[in-house]
């Protein structure tokens, strides 16, 4: 239909086909009708178009929704759903819907349908996260006293809580939480009006537009309006972050449910076999979880490439940019689904957790504190002395033998009775010693546990 | 099926969802029911299984193969392609069925048809960039004495032809052909009979079943076998390095199309308009492709992120890895099949080059070189006259004038007779000076596009 | 030192040299004395350690401050710059300086020195960022009334002026100051007293801790605190906005400096020439800053990958997180330093601007608007006849003529008077005519310059 | 110098910084004084200058190399290497220096030194990764017999052997150095002579100074010849490939490194501990290789990125492209040159592998191999059997215990008798029954690394 015009040949198909977004337009479908209605409204009320001519188009915008996007010609060489809907709308409202598209440009139109979705999406994947959090305080409350090592460098470290470890998951999705948040204030504008990107010659209210469709404000500079996807690329990141975040969970999961660590006994109904060795039993939706999250980085990582080739103002390649956000909305959705039914579902095996408590070295910490502490060792010869106490331990033993270590500290000349000697080597009062904020201190994470369970 | 030992729970529906591969094994069908025909001969023969059993199986996946795709129940429940066609096997030809995945694993089965599958995208990918190659050398031909200006760093630099331009694009693809036909040596090896990873207890005949399948040999070790893609990243490689020769074309396309430029006519069958703009013409062909460049070297990213995380053996992110593969393998196609169509209907305007050319400051390489050959000059000398005498010519005149240079070189002291001048002036000459293997000169060109012509 | 005990060789130079973050620790130096001396006041006034023991580490921490780095022995075997600078308070203080590692790890303290510095870095960009704004605002305010073809796909579009143009960059660099901004919430918060991540039996004050530092709150979870960088990654990201952001103009500027735009003159001081062609001037600024916006998108990219791999807590990997991070913002810094330099420099010209606008269509959007508007056309019906005029206007003409376009319109029965033709014919009524909000408007450019000048 | 003419200004000295090559160009040094006395012997044996003067010019060459790089003047003012060369050779050879640069071009010398240190580069690096190879198969040669669970899913699955399990990265670094030999066709090839892209009016000898240049042809087209960097994005995406071959080896010893897998136990003099638990010892040579890896694949993509923006042709953003690849190549050969060291000294632990062999259900795919095999079960009976067999067993107990599963078997009226159950049991006779190609089957493994070993 615009092709009337300028271009002499019909449009090859292939290249209709190349071309169209109409597939992820769907997506923009009741916002697009909602933007028209509410421009169509304001080109009447301030007398761009006539009254009848308005309601006209507005009577059939509303029967466009209702009838929803089957009853739309989808066919690529309309190109894209904006001139889906006009088409629509000029077969039902006959030759008055051609003046729906007056003072707008299918470049302001699209940046503001984006925008639009893209408030809702963001809510949604809020909620989900929430869901998420909420997950893990659950299995976080049955876990407040339940130890488990906790690891650096993946080696043995200290002794920490399950409910402490699974806050610290907790406690990451706040920020990924906030930091969507955030980027709402650049999302929420609205660039309608900017046209093709230098406003028009039409009398239009630009801000009032904004505000009946629920923008905090309009995005001023009308060839800024139309050809920044900023706004894309920041919930890109914000997503792609959050995916780091989710990441450290499953990949913690992951080394948990293998036998030799055991922590984690994977729900069966979430988990699969293999097909020639009968004893599997695979954390598949982990390791997928985990593989997409690298699909994640990739699209973000595209949209970054495509939107950093370009020079002002619209260019076709920005439809490119709109693909890769929503891929990265669909699999964080996906995820972010999935992952709360998963964990609610996980058993945790404090017989396996207790087996490494007993079998590690975690007193070192504790005995070197000591040492520092009420024998008034600086701290650096304190470690010196306890790692080396650590190299002289029998490897094999399964568990720690009090009487070991006090015969070593008594050929360095400490001596440490053994009253002393087992509170240090009992993981409990270990955990118990510490009052630090944000600490696995018991009383620290019931309050921590408290005071995020009454927010949501 | 496979869960009925092991795990107890039925599956969740939402998992079966989330991890199953089936959307994207749909391309593995023929390549799948091949490999378990020749595996099921190969147990046959080996004695592993009866002629009648063997009888049965073949028969019932010729059924199968003829039935198609759509005679398949694709639930995700049944997680992939292989069991879907194994189910089917059980369905159609009774227990006998259960026979096929004798001394295989799905591990070492997908591996297997990734490869057969991508030796023929390959070859498909090769076919339509030699298409690309032969659009360009029509082009070519049209203009080996199409004089216009070279570029470096976006600057006009010096004269070259619009057939030498072209045959750098041209050039560089045979690379990317070379590249792509040495992948193959690493794709064209079997893993089938590495089994979960350790081979299996039956005497199968790897060798047997590897060329049966058309591989030119097997791979060896069967850990390294089921577990890596580095074929994949191969290829993706390949192609992203391919879509930046391509992208260097597309980037000039755009910018000849403008109307500063206005070299590239685009054809009106594969342009768009603006919605508000009647006036304007669009590359939005050429802005799209340089936009799935960017996609394509998102999925290459995320393929390599996703490789780069994994222990060793069998993980299902590997199942990812292949969703990035064939993603890359469709966009590229896509573009391939498109490119030459476009490329064939492209005019060049002659009169956009000319009045460069005229404007232009060609001449002073050219007359650079003259004072360093014919008047001794050393070079560094006689680039200071040359870019000395370009500052101090009038900027805003169309055409360069003969004598102002003649008067500038007077005051220098350097004398050139008009009929030298005249000829360093000629941007014709300029070109048939030029012997240089690969240049612009005429007769190369001619040569080298009769060389490539007759190749293909 | 810290191997004394567990580990009985020697590290292996190699090892200490591949492992080391001695090199870009230096830029840390400052923060953790700081922190340091933060840290012993703390254990002072809880009583961890005496008075006199803290005034003799403070001491020694100020004369090492003002010695500088170059007093400490950085030598890789020392691992990092906060054993360096243990190191030598033990050499000043004696036995009294191993007390001042109690309470803390070298986990929580690198945390924390990363956004200690990383708060100033982001100051220092956001600084940089107005002064390029600035640059831009100084260039506006010359070309208000200077006009310019305005481009969607690299096109001629519409006129604007070159104020409104520039201000499109100047609007978006608003919202990466935005971002950034709020990005330091999440900064701003304090992970010592974390330790290695469990916190400690010390009675320590982390509040008090984080005050002294001048963070705004503690990060709560002691794992949390120690382990994630997505403060890192948001930096990044932002930067890599940015980065974007940047990237539309420089490449508008590479464009607009070729000979066929020829409407920014490169600033002789900011460019270079060639080696062989001395007419050659080159915007090889320009073209440095787009290449290294591609690198600040691999420093991004790597960063996302490094910790996408990760399970809990603090693993090594984390050092070179924080490797990318710094060449981002180096980057990104001198990027800031030298645009504001360049663009002051630059002029514009208005010759080659008018030139392309005499040459083109532009008034086709407006005769479009006015045939809907006053002769009540539907706009798809205008936008029909205006693209068929354009295709039968001669292309080789310098200048639009009147008469043309009203003969052509008479055809089609549509008259409208020479006075009306030429104002719709004249780029500066097309201007005058928008009195949309943020569009080239004058009004509306000099009330965005004045408002956005005050502010700075 | 070059300045002389066309730019009126001196240069900004925050130009030159930024823009300058001179830091990374060093490493060109050598290869560029190659290059200019193989192209001034070709100038002087074509008659283009004379002998006399060429021998001057080669005398002063070899002066400047033998005086090496510290003798030249690296300020950034000069660009780069080549003028640095250059501004030396004038110095010492006087006027006549001015000469060395006829018929070339720094754009065609830059591409063509960039090919001839990425040669020896290469071939570098498949020297270290042969030494990496060949302590492999050292440690393979000492683990032939040692049983170790393999992995899939990170669930333990199979058994095999350490030393197929080494030999299975062994077998993967073959086509990373395949994959290298190959790119070299693409990089053996010289560009000199294409001068700024379109050759020369100087009757130059490609052909003959790529031959004494050790090129095994020339690069025809001289455009492309300047333009392409498709070969620096090859050798990087080799390397990428490579360090995710080597990721898999890293992953695998980092969790083998691990208390509760212990398999493998870190050479002390490779490891750290930590400034705060005494008893640690930490795998961050894995580690810091690992996140390298991360930083690898971002200097790969960045490449991509900077390349996939460019037209023809020479684009001063090529410089930053080689930046990329110099990263990709010292980070590789850091890894490359260290990892052997690091593997030679590691000793790996069978008492750990043995207890995770003894708690395993490894005999599970045999039980039901034999099922099928010896009793007809169809295979996927039998894979019910035995899984719904394991689900049933005691979770809690160190070893299996024959008599339960005999209980089990019996009950579903399955009769094996001890000896024969005992068998499959054994884990080592699982081995021996394996006589598949590359599997872990003892004597294909002896034949492997014989067959390997004498290839070196």
């Amino acid at each position: 239909m615009l092709r009337d015009g300028r271009l002499s040949k019909e449009v090859d198909s292939r290249f209709s086909k190349f071309t169209s977004s109409m597939d992820m337009d769907t997506r923009l479908f009741l916002a697009d009708i909602k933007l028209n209605k509410v421009h169509v409204s304001m080109l009447a009320d301030e007398g761009i178009i006539k009254e009848n001519e308005s309601s006209k188009i507005l009577e059939a915008l509303d029967k466009i929704k209702k009838e929803g996007m089957d009853s739309l010609d989808l066919d690529p060489a309309l190109e894209d759903i904006h001139m889906a809907i006009e088409n629509k709308l000029i077969q039902i409202a006959g030759v008055v819907g051609k003046k729906m598209h007056t003072a707008k440009s299918r470049n302001d139109q699209i940046a503001t349908d984006l925008r639009l979705v893209l408030k809702e999406e963001i809510a949604e994947i809020i909620d989900k996260l929430q869901n998420l959090q909420n997950s893990i305080l659950d299995q976080a409350k049955k876990h407040i006293e339940t130890l488990i090592s906790g690891y650096t460098h993946l080696q043995q470290a200290q002794i920490t809580t399950l409910a402490h470890h699974l806050l610290a998951y907790h406690s990451s999705y706040k920020r990924d939480i906030d930091r969507l948040k955030d980027s709402i204030s650049r999302i929420d504008l609205s660039p309608l009006g900017s046209c093709a990107f230098a406003g028009t010659s039409y009398q239009i209210n630009r801000k009032k537009v904004a505000s009946d469709l629920g923008f905090s404000d309009i995005l001023e500079n009308t060839m800024d309006g139309v050809s920044t996807r900023d706004f894309i690329l920041e919930t890109n990141s914000a997503l792609s972050i959050l995916s780091t975040n989710l990441s450290k969970m499953v990949e913690d999961f992951i080394i948990w449910s293998s036998s030799e660590f055991g922590y984690l006994i994977l729900p069966d109904e979430f988990s699969s076999t293999s097909s020639i060795m009968p004893q599997k039993k695979n954390p598949d939706l982990l390791e997928l979880i985990r593989a997409k999250i690298g699909t994640i980085l990739g699209h973000n990582q595209a949209a970054f490439i495509i939107a950093s080739k370009l020079p002002q103002s619209y260019n076709r390649d920005l439809q490119q940019i709109s693909y890769h956000l929503w891929e990265i909305i669909d699999i964080s959705k996906d995820i972010l689904t999935i992952l709360p039914e998963f964990i609610s579902r996980c058993k945790f095996s404090k017989e396996a957790m207790d087996k490494q408590i007993k079998r590690g070295y975690f007193f070192a910490t504790d005995l070197a504190d000591y040492l520092s502490k009420e024998l008034n060792y600086p701290f650096r010869e304190a470690h010196k002395i306890v790692g080396d106490l650590v190299k002289h331990i029998d490897k094999s033993r399964e568990s720690i033998d009090l009487e070991d270590i006090q015969n070593y500290l008594k050929e360095k000349s400490i001596d440490i009775n053994s009253k002393i000697l087992n509170e240090i080597l009992d993981p409990k009062s270990s955990i118990i010693s510490k009052k630090t904020e944000g600490s696995p201190n018991f009383d620290k994470i019931k309050e921590y546990i408290k005071k995020n369970e009454s927010k949501n």
